[in-house]
């Protein structure tokens, strides 16, 4: 399916409703993908997003060393390859070969990107303070892909204990009550 | 409507999905109410919230001020009042007496609770030091309620732009593919 270039100053479209994403990541030639809901936007210009990555992920190391990473956007289709990464290790499997997902190259960093995610952002560390005393991972969005169809994906956003919320509809009948500098020009 | 006390290591059944929230705050006499769309779970024992607070908006000074704040999660009947209290500044407007919302005492902190929301959050901030460098605040969540129904509410997700998400079905039928020690005991 076809992708375009996203601008990263918008990643709010996707991110900030809250999806569940596939974290990929490159380290000495292996790759890994782990399943990540502590996320939020911190930032447009530049596009900053606060990562949370659990210190017993194998993820963990291999972003802190490479110190660059791939957030994918999956959708309700791929809900049983999210349920299965987040549930295996990577210090034991290959998860793109064990998942049947496709790698694909970035652009501005060496973690891959997975095709069958609808929207892709390649990330470069850019704050590591706060890594040791929250888990918490400050990245720039430097490159952004999404699909150019559908506009607004069914996103899955976790609840914890097994639970999923699919995404319903999105709506713009709100939007002529905001003030024309809330919008985007 | 009826509400219970709701566990504060469980807040992610609400904030992790992404919703729109409404923060209400008490300094010197005044409350006040924001909208907020970028914030975070960051922990579950203590149960962490961050939570991205722009420095112009007038909440801002108040949360930093009384240290503390109520994380409100409001579902889609509540849309123009959301989309409002996001569109006007409490410098100017007392947003409780504008909006028609309730006031409710909350137990550990002077911040109110908004009745008309499905679940409110008492918060204390607990690090300010990410205040200054990210606008972000660290709360940890000492108190929660929610309605007893639905027990899951139809949110709003934020998108920018004006646009909203709203919260589609919460399903179980992933549960089955968990390790058993990545659900709720």
């Amino acid at each position: 399916m076809r992708k375009r270039d996203f601008p990263v100053d918008d990643v709010r479209r996707f991110l900030e409703p809250g999806p569940i994403v596939l974290v990929s990541s490159a380290w000495k030639g292996k790759t890994n993908i782990m399943t990540m809901g502590w996320h939020m936007v911190m930032g447009e210009e530049p596009s900053l997003v606060g990562c949370f990555i659990w210190d017993r992920n194998r993820s963990f190391e291999m972003i802190r060393k490479s110190r660059e990473c791939v957030i994918n956007v999956p959708t309700v289709d791929l809900a049983a390859t999210v349920v299965g990464i987040g549930n295996t290790s990577g210090r034991t499997v290959d998860k793109f070969a064990k998942f049947n997902l496709t790698a694909v190259a970035g652009a501005l960093v060496k973690a891959p990107l997975i095709a069958e995610c609808h929207a892709n952002f390649e990330c470069r560390l850019v704050d590591s303070r706060l890594i040791d005393r929250y888990s918490v991972f400050v990245f720039e969005v430097v490159k952004g892909y999404a699909r150019t169809t559908p506009r607004f994906p069914k996103t899955l956003h976790y609840r914890g204990d097994g639970l999923f919320m699919i995404a319903g509809p999105t709506v713009s009948r709100y939007r002529k009550r905001f003030k024309p500098e809330m919008l985007r020009a």
